[in-house]
């Protein structure tokens, strides 16, 4: 089933504890599409600057089943650059510098081949871009947005009118805190429900995540592991792994976004994310294969059953 | 099988955003022994001041199964007294006061009654008295401490001994850093196999708890509750379940501290936890049945299944 993803693509610059790696790719939709990809093809839809190198265009195309008739490269207009800083735990980070450059401008637009798409993810940046990319969907049958601390900040009536739009929310421990007011993740999920999603699902980073549905509440550790090189993407990378399990499984007349469905997909996202976090920018991804995957998700289960 | 614990029982005043209580029953031996005698017999060892209220003794007894045949009442001497402040969010708490008393004197004696007591656990005191009592236990099969902050601190040589002797460690996630130096709570776990236990169980609060074993590494996120009234005990309730369920399904032959033993005590643990931050003091556990343990299990168990 056709899996829709727009958001960022960046180059970043990131300095931590484990070294530093300047001008690497990322973004949030780069990160999310190369975990999807595992899982099922998946549409890209952003844009660029004339800047972007060639080589990271073709680390892209080398992942199978990106579908790039949906990355803009806009001449005379700068890439999205980022620059972060980890901090001795690598839990707790701080931004050296941002340049939006296509981010201050027109948002992408999603190409016609793309108008029929089912299954709907809006990575992070501006709602009100969100919601604008939301209208140009209108055969969707699964919408699930994630956000930031930015724009609860900046666009607070924005998000909240997409929050009406959308079946699902993901956003970090913190972040739900910061939207809610409320510490306790499963109270503030339940708010952020009342505002429109069936569902929300706060990612704790290694801590894991945690499902706050309309009809449940599930939660899951995080893989454990010692080899952490590099948090950035981690979210957006589960975040892929979650929706490319959900759009590779779905079958026609099920709910994909039931509590069940969901659920289900949270050990794939859980998994997946922990790979990425073993090198600088895609470094790992790239090395990927499916059956790793399949491998550590049965390393994941036999380190979480009860019995 | 005869499982035996020694640590603190206290009298604590407790501030929280949720309300305040003063002067109620508290101490480490007092929330494991309540919550390990859902399980199985507890043998409690301990010391009170001859200021120790009737009505808390009484708290005592009418847990069935606690025997308090090692409650020593020290004339003349004063009950352990503690008062904490936790913040908003429920996750930190400040020390408002300490009143050693009895804390301060000689360690309690193990009677004869109780020598031959084959599960252990030493719940948070100092590592030497806790050294102490595990000599005056010659037949047990399974040995687990508790420490806390400033024991890492003011008794350190103290606590590394004690590791050479006991089969695991029980941990906050913060104390396993401050204890190895390693924000990594499954690197801290492996650093603390280094000293001598062969698991090592890090409690993480909200967010679960991790085992790290020297046959394996298991991880459970704990039960998703809006209902936090005061997290004081919370720690010592998920020992008393971990234990009590070890030594309730001990069969003789098998080893109590083999990774599969201890991996599926951690969801009892857990679950047990999850009651007494639910009131102040132990008002929940006083309250508490065996068959709602095992109903909100089973509940635990639904949340967290990956398939």
């Amino acid at each position: 089933m056709s899996l829709i993803v727009t958001g960022t693509i960046g180059i970043d610059t990131i300095h931590a504890p484990t070294g530093q790696a300047e001008s690497v790719l990322g973004g949030s939709c780069t990160y999310f599409a190369a975990a999807a990809s595992f899982f099922t093809p998946v549409r890209l839809v952003a844009v660029v600057g004339d800047d972007f190198p060639d080589t990271y265009r073709s680390v892209l195309t080398a992942f199978k089943g990106i579908d790039l008739a949906g990355l803009e490269t806009r001449q005379g207009s700068k890439t999205f650059r980022w620059g972060g800083k980890y901090l001795a735990n690598m839990n707790s980070r701080e931004t050296l510098f941002t340049e939006l450059g296509v981010l201050a401008e027109a948002p992408p637009k999603v190409p016609a081949a793309f108008a029929d798409s089912k299954y709907v993810f809006l990575a992070n940046m501006h709602p009100g871009n969100q919601a604008g990319i939301l209208e140009q969907l209108p055969k969707r049958t699964l919408s699930v947005a994630d956000t930031m601390d930015l724009w609860i900040n900046i666009a607070n009536d924005d998000l909240r009118k997409l929050m009406t739009k959308i079946d699902g929310l993901v956003l970090n421990y913190d972040e739900a805190e910061l939207f809610t007011g409320k510490a306790n993740s499963v109270t503030a999920g339940r708010e952020i429900l009342k505002m429109g999603p069936r569902f929300v699902v706060v990612k704790k980073g290694e801590h894991g995540a945690l499902l706050v549905h309309k009809d449940g509440i599930a939660a899951f550790p995080a893989y454990p592991t010692e080899n952490v090189i590099d948090p950035t993407g981690a979210g957006d990378t589960f975040a892929g792994g979650m929706m490319g399990s959900i759009a590779s499984t779905g079958a026609s007349g099920s709910d994909p976004g039931s509590f069940d469905s969901i659920r289900r997909s949270m050990a794939h996202a859980t998994v997946t994310a922990s790979f990425t976090i073993e090198e600088f920018s895609l470094g790992r991804l790239q090395k990927l294969s499916r059956a790793q995957i399949d491998e550590r998700y049965n390393e994941y289960a036999a380190m979480t059953r009860l019995t």
